[in-house]
């Protein structure tokens, strides 16, 4: 449990070559959901920062864990905490417990590495965000992480020589494989403990970085394109790859003046991080193309693009029929993966792995798109679609519309029972600007509220109890 | 059976995509060879360039062949030609014979291509040169192309735009697995029925040509260098990889000279292709590094590097002990590989297949020693290695120099039994060249014989034919 410290990297690689089962744990994470997590992994050596023992050594203490006190070990789990002597370091451990690099002082020097018997064998546990109840464990094998860490290098040009920001949380992931990959390739990387816009500017005048990518959501464009003190561009072009929503125009059009390549990634805890991908090398080509569907650049760049050279196939299919859409650009199916480089399955539960894989295709439940040249556009999470007199309303469009507003910071549209009462008064400015900017009338907002979202421990929105919220209020603007 | 011409290279995907599975044909095989190696292929269909239709139709035809005529098929093995219609084109065929053209106009446009039902099926067959006997069929799983494909891109940084020009021939290893890699990419193919200097510079300039290979020999380079024509620099640098004799030391610097990058690669037919690489990116970085090792750059290019990262392992061991060498620089032991991108085994010979992989490890053959920063220093194959009063003496060291002599073309280097007589007088001249450039006395050959050399279909020297010549011409020097 650890932000991104050199010594999480490092344990990346300890972990599996000591023949165990790495789980990078969220910082983020409560006393309610660590205890969970804890149970659920009952892990034998806990390394955790400075900043967090406190936390991790509560839990482990609490007489009410009795499954971490009992149930599986003679012992408690061992308690490592990593002093961070970053000049931004968190807050220093006052526990007795033994410290990181004194524990590996302690170690066999001639000690030989542990490879894996299988290489289906795991090599680590990502926990999904929870965005739909308790977090589920993600096994990895060592044969998904190696091959998926090969596909990124493909598939974002890393090859020579890159430097990678460590902006993406290591513990998503392993850090979308790029803690992986970064290895494979010999590159450079550079740790950061906290992420904003003078740490990533210093970080690439200092160390030339190459590489960085958002985390999970497009907030660290914005950072930098808010940033004042920069008006010189780059000493070379940086590819920032995002996941998620998209950036809006404005943003987009910054970042790329201040020499930021930014290229769209689309993934899941479950695919180990980015699975359909539009490689930057594509954008310098479609001038040469005649295909009409690639006249507008703009508009592609919101597309999630083609699968990950690493897995074995992307489609867009009916769920009922396993049925390919027709690529129109407008019929919609569920997003379905295939390959090794997916998850092992959810730890200690084959009933949801099976479900997730049913019929052979790992369920993504978002729906999208596919256009005639392959691309896959994403529209929405199919429990977040909108369906209104038969016609189906993308939340993740209107929202990319919402944040492009000056006064927006964050924003989530949820469908809400029928309103009895009018809109609310403050909310005149936000609707006029969706009517403008929103193609379709279906899709403006009927009601806009102002207010905390409710967030889970990523910092993803929790729109099923944002609809409770709603729903319960009823018509009330809060 | 075609030479490097863009059917071949389609069919590469064509034949697989139908499920079924490719065998490219060595196009200098005689009657007698391309028998046998039709008898052990059993082939449903022959795509064949015009020029060696005549060939393979005699082949086929010959009322002898009954394997050919009646123990495998109802009928005959289709044969279709490929007409090559570029300016260097072969013989045209007047057989009549289905043309690949009409051929596959003739085919559905809504085939579904057929995946591997397993990834570890077969998607070609190639064959070994036979320096050792008969040529050895050798397997290829779906498995281990994609991975050596994917290796190959990352060792050789292919990643932006790579424009290939096929100097390799597609029927060695299927040109080394670049093929694949390249449709990987994306990139662009240059497809050359013959090499000579010319195509190759005229090609770079037309195509902005980015990697080519050496055919398994140095005589690319030699080429190269001695073209009278060109003055002026490349428009950017070119990676050429280089398997086989290392070029000499003038020869290597002219073509450095040129603006070729120049990468040391070492395989078999067993290993997909080169299975030991130098990265040219390591050259870069090498005046960084403190290794004392390291310091003649020079010596470092004639090793063959680390292996290919899709590759599990590479090591150098006793034999007998299966024990790892020291790394030392001077013991030595065999080359021996592990990992997913080997062959899947020899066609039909299950025992020669495990006793080449017997102990856990594909057993080269070749003898090296290891240097302390992990290179592998390939010295010899184990059976041309010369055992002279307790020193082992490697051939391929000696033939180096002798190949830096001006007035020699070709040379091979064997032990013959001791003679009687003194030296041929004309060889005085060579032998004096290489007393002079030899650091070891006892490497320098005691008799020197000018001829044709016995070469097998791929050009390679039959040194064991070469051995028996000699020992029965005796102290004659022919």
């Amino acid at each position: 449990m650890a932000p991104n410290v050199p010594e999480l990297y490092e344990l990346h690689f300890a972990v599996p070559m000591a023949g165990a089962t790495l789980s990078a744990l969220n910082v983020s994470l409560d006393e309610h959901a660590l205890t969970i997590i804890l149970h659920r992994l009952r892990p034998k050596i806990i390394f955790v920062d400075s900043e967090f023992a406190h936390l991790v050594s509560k839990v482990i203490d609490n007489k009410n864990n009795t499954h971490l006190q009992e149930n599986h070990y003679d012992h408690k789990p061992l308690l490592v905490a990593i002093h961070d002597v970053s000049p931004d370091h968190g807050t220093q451990c006052d526990l007795e417990v033994p410290e990181y690099e004194q524990t590996l002082a302690t170690g066999e020097s001639d000690f030989q590495a542990v490879s894996p018997a299988d290489e289906c064998d795991p090599i680590s546990v990502n926990f999904t965000s929870g965005s739909t109840g308790t977090p589920k464990a993600v096994a990895y094998s060592h044969r998904a992480a190696y091959l998926n860490s090969l596909g990124l290098i493909l598939q974002y040009d890393m090859g020579k020589s890159p430097a990678f920001l460590w902006t993406v949380d290591m513990f998503r992931c392993n850090g979308w494989c790029f803690t992986w990959a970064m290895a494979a390739l010999g590159g450079i990387n550079v740790c950061i403990r906290n992420v904003s816009a003078k740490i990533i500017f210093d970080s690439i005048q200092l160390h030339k970085v190459t590489h960085l990518c958002g985390n999970g959501k497009p907030t660290i464009l914005n950072m930098i394109a808010e940033f004042p003190l920069v008006d010189h561009p780059l000493h070379s072009m940086v590819v920032g790859i995002i996941a998620g929503t998209f950036p809006t125009t404005p943003v987009l059009e910054r970042v790329q003046e201040l020499g930021f390549n930014i290229v769209q990634g689309y993934g899941m805890t479950e695919a180990l991080g980015p699975a359909l991908i539009r490689p930057w090398r594509s954008w310098q080509h479609h001038h040469h193309d005649n295909d009409e569907d690639n006249h507008d650049d703009h508009n592609l760049k919101y597309r999630e693009g083609l699968h990950n050279i690493t897995l074995e196939a992307a489609d867009v299919k009916d769920p009922t029929t396993m049925q390919s859409i027709p690529r129109d650009g407008e019929t919609l199916g569920e997003v379905m993966l295939r390959g090794n480089t997916l998850m092992a399955g959810y730890l200690g539960n084959p009933e949801a792995t099976r479900e997730a894989f049913s019929g052979g295709w790992f369920r993504t439940e978002d729906l999208a798109a596919r256009h005639p040249d392959g691309d896959i556009e994403v529209i929405d999470r199919a429990r977040d679609l909108i369906v209104l007199e038969e016609k189906m309303i993308s939340t993740l469009q209107i929202e990319a519309v919402l944040l492009g507003h000056p006064k927006v910071a964050e924003a989530a549209v949820i469908a809400q029972n029928d309103l009895k009462e009018g809109k609310c008064s403050n909310a005149e400015e936000i609707l006029k600007f969706c009517e403008e900017k929103l193609q379709k009338k279906a899709m403006v907002p009927k009601s806009v509220w102002f207010g905390d979202l409710p967030m889970n421990s990523t910092g993803e929105v929790q729109k099923s109890q944002l609809r409770k919220m709603a729903n319960a209020t009823g018509k009330q603007c809060p």
